[in-house]
């Protein structure tokens, strides 16, 4: 048996089928340093990250059956958002299995969009046995957040949108780094561009499992991050495969670049960006993605971050 | 001597002319207790405000011995923005006279774009005086903040922009209001659509002007608020009669209003609204505004604020 692989022609297809009930986020200029770079806001999409487009995307092409019995997804917080928004809009029941320590925008958000809330403690559960238990008993669907075909053509629509926006390919396209879901579908469609992934230090299993040329678990122990929409500590071949071909590269930053980053989106570019989602912006403004051509695409993959947390960044009064 | 005033052809040749220099924002859904609504993000143009445009309108305009004497501007940011950036772009010198109170984020991002900064007491001083002294000694050209045809009209490219995103003309619209310039371009632009201006309390002139049929000054003495850039202590004919013939009305929104509404940028549209900026924002979700049909479009205007007061407001330590 031939097992399905994301494809170019499966991100097209998944972009058509969104295109309704997702927000085309705006790639906006960056002037810096004497060079011109684009923004791919994905900070602007409804439910304040790119997971929309993998969620509505793979609930579009549940049958009648399915979404009778409901979808539980397993998430700190923004694919909790995206599964929650595109079920309601369908009319299906959604549980997403959180972690207690979830940023309470994105735990609120999630309530919000009407989805029921099951909590777990990151330390002591399994998020994956909770959720395989929950599907289990409920006759529901599993929306996995990275590791599922429809979900990573989805996220590939932010490529097919930064293509139509730019009016061709990318040379060069930086993009945050989790499981790898956003990253490997926008890889898929825009062959030609180079992918560099961003991830947090001591989170860089993409990047190490690049460079091994197999998949390599994050090290433990993991250092605290904030970028809490990236704490993945294994990736999943499907994505792996797509970035590997891809010829994508990676690289690491520290918690304080992250700050810098989400200080400089606050200043320069008016955007709320969550530590996560400003690491690819971290990874340009460090210099550590190297010297960029003109033309580079950084992409802001989520805007969800406690008001708390975001102001202490603000005033400096921490920046690790 | 028939004065020469803004008018919509005048608009839409503005918005044709600086088409390549300014960012298209994106118009954002906004779906908010079961309505639609649309936000125009202007803080998201270049340097910060939707200021660039009238700029950049009137400084495409000048003849080359004009911008061989440069340019001179007062304002407490926002404008200073936008003349320093369009000056720079067609190499013409640029002074700006800011109050010594401006925010500072303003006055480094003006500096940034390459303009001379001439500080003056808010209290004390007159920046028209100084502004006046400065372009008569210069040989420069004073660009207004609002009392001109063709700043009007750059501003107004706004209103051409939604009408071309939204597909047709918002029945409604929601728009901060300090001279006015903004708002009465976007009334000439989108002729048939109810404009209503926002102001701070207290600041609300133009509102007052429009209930009288004639302008009346800001009544003294004038209270502190955060919306420094709507503290205009009077319109011109120009704007008043442009929005009075449009039928628009007005209303003023307290600074508690303004710091929600700028939470709820934050939190649910991930954008960085500076308290001038979000006025509109704050009538729609005040409920100030009355109830609004679905498909009314606020508009945003700008995203420059300290960073400071920025935290503080987040953390609302302070409502004021």
């Amino acid at each position: 048996m031939t097992e399905r692989r994301p494809t170019p022609s499966g991100v097209r297809a998944a972009a058509d089928r969104i295109a309704s009930e997702v927000t085309r986020t705006p790639l906006l200029p960056l002037d810096h340093e004497g060079r011109r770079y684009w923004i791919k806001a994905e900070c602007l999409q409804r439910g304040g990250s790119f997971k929309l487009r993998g969620a509505a995307n793979r609930l579009a092409q549940l049958d009648e059956t399915q979404r009778a019995g409901g979808v539980v997804a397993f998430s700190s917080g923004n694919h909790a958002q995206g599964v929650a928004i595109a079920a309601r809009r369908l009319g299906v029941k959604a549980a997403i299995v959180m972690p207690t320590d979830a940023p309470r925008v994105k735990v609120e958000a999630t309530r919000a969009a009407g989805a029921e809330i099951v909590f777990y403690d990151r330390e002591t559960e399994s998020r994956e046995a909770i959720g395989a238990a929950l599907a289990e008993e409920r006759g529901a669907v599993l929306v996995p957040s990275f590791d599922d075909v429809d979900v990573i053509e989805g996220q590939g629509s932010v490529g097919v949108e930064i293509e139509a926006q730019l009016g061709r390919r990318p040379e060069r396209l930086l993009v945050p780094c989790g499981g790898g879901g956003l990253a490997s579908g926008i890889a898929l469609a825009l062959p030609g561009t180079q992918v560099l992934i961003v991830e947090p230090e001591g989170w860089d299993d993409m990047t190490r499992s690049l460079e091994g040329g197999e998949i390599v678990p994050v090290a433990e122990p993991a250092p605290p991050t904030r970028c809490d929409a990236l704490q993945t500590k294994r990736v999943s071949p499907l994505t792996f495969g797509a970035l590997r071909e891809a010829g994508a590269r990676g690289l690491a930053v520290s918690e304080a670049e992250v700050a810098e980053a989400m200080r400089f989106a606050f200043a320069r570019l008016r955007l709320v960006a969550e530590p996560g989602g400003a690491v690819a912006l971290a990874a340009l403004l460090s210099g550590k993605a190297g010297p960029v051509p003109e033309g580079t695409v950084v992409v802001v993959s989520g805007g969800n971050v406690d008001p708390d947390v975001y102001a202490e960044i603000l005033s400096g009064a921490s920046n690790g």
